[in-house]
């Protein structure tokens, strides 16, 4: 029987979701808690990974189980010997060819700013600009959309296809707060973070709108802006 | 001189306000930076305590310095050397009688409890609870306004004076959150947190909103309800 969980976490205190040797990972945690339950080792399989200090609200992973357990029980047995900054909002059966990452058609991020005055209260929840020109950076994003060979905005090490397609980037200005949403089919490695960042540098005049362009084009990492901070992100949903 | 400092920190990660031995504190830690600029020990008085993993946005202490350093200096000074966790919102000269804890007026505090779904990125910011009749307990709190002896409500060891006044106790509720504000001059030592425990047990229907004016009158901590968890809790400013 093949099990499709969504799950949110606090990323704060975990070294990225994907299981390391000798680090505490998210990936590491859920599977701790599902071999106490089946007295044998059963891996997870997730939409993707997050790194250290990333959050999310809706990541999805999938495990196959031979034990007959309601749904509600497995969330109820789950979240019981989860810590409690991992917790699982939902289980579902799916059919044996459902895979988290293979069959998701779509992926949204969250990236939080906070602006104006630094909140402590925040800083494993935003990343913090003082000042940001809002207006420049919805202009500069809309070359970002659409297909586009990303190169110049990932941290990939080793070469992979580079084409990514983003449907929409949307901007949620509040008080002191900006939210940038990303939806796309996938993305790159650090992508969403090395285009934040390279907005932050336009929002903030080191960098200018027509400069996107031109960084796109380049297909080399150095011409785009920094990696912003990991805190800020968050892994939203999955649509499948 | 005499320097008023209004100040913000996130509790999660101290053993409380109060300077101790070898216990990493608020204080310990604002004292530290205050040694290191005057290269001699600067004891600062704040408005109170706040205990371990509580919050505060607007925590006021003053110190005496012989330093000319202009405010905006001072705030970017003690900033760049306090941990992140701790920020300093505003620095102010005030005259030699004015005292943090004796020339308040009026404190507020707020207890925010996350409801219906569980939700791991709040763990450190909110209570839990799953469901509560909000109605009941607004109807509860009235019976705590004004000037009483709250001995029931009160985590003294020692005997103090127990008569405190409640100006207001006001509810916000807002899809999954439930945020209740108390203003009063003073507060017993967990008084707040022990009001909560109780109104959230009259919100569970453990206790029933007649029950209040009882537990009041019996000066007899057993009575009340149990001492809400302090991650919920958030001093958040103080009137002079």
């Amino acid at each position: 029987m093949r099990l499709k969980c969504i799950v949110s976490y606090d990323g704060t205190n975990y070294s990225g979701f994907q299981r390391q040797q000798n680090q505490i990972t998210i990936q590491g945690e859920i599977e701790k808690v599902l071999e106490k339950i089946h007295k044998k080792s059963v891996p997870i399989h997730a939409s993707g990974r997050t790194d250290a200090k990333v959050h999310a609200y809706g990541q999805v992973f999938h495990f196959d189980s031979n034990l007959q357990i309601p749904n509600s029980n497995w969330k109820r047995a789950l979240n019981s010997l989860l810590p409690d900054d991992i917790y699982i909002k939902d289980v579902e059966v799916v059919s044996d060819d459902f895979h988290s990452r293979f069959s998701a058609i779509g992926k949204e991020y969250h990236y939080k700013i906070m602006l104006n005055e630094y909140n402590p209260l925040k800083k494993n929840y935003y990343c913090y600009v003082k000042e940001l020109n809002i207006d420049k950076m919805i202009e500069a994003s809309k070359h970002l959309l659409g297909s586009h060979d990303f190169r110049s905005f990932s941290g990939n090490t080793e070469p992979v296809n580079y084409i990514r397609t983003i449907y929409n980037i949307e901007f949620e200005p509040s008080d002191d707060i900006l939210i940038i949403k990303f939806t796309g089919k996938s993305f790159l490695r650090y992508m969403i973070r090395i285009i934040v960042g390279t907005l932050i540098e336009v929002g903030t005049g080191k960098k200018q709108v027509e400069d996107i362009q031109n960084i796109l084009e380049k297909h080399d990492r150095r011409c785009a802006g920094f990696t912003a901070e990991p805190q800020g992100l968050y892994l939203y949903k999955l649509d499948y």
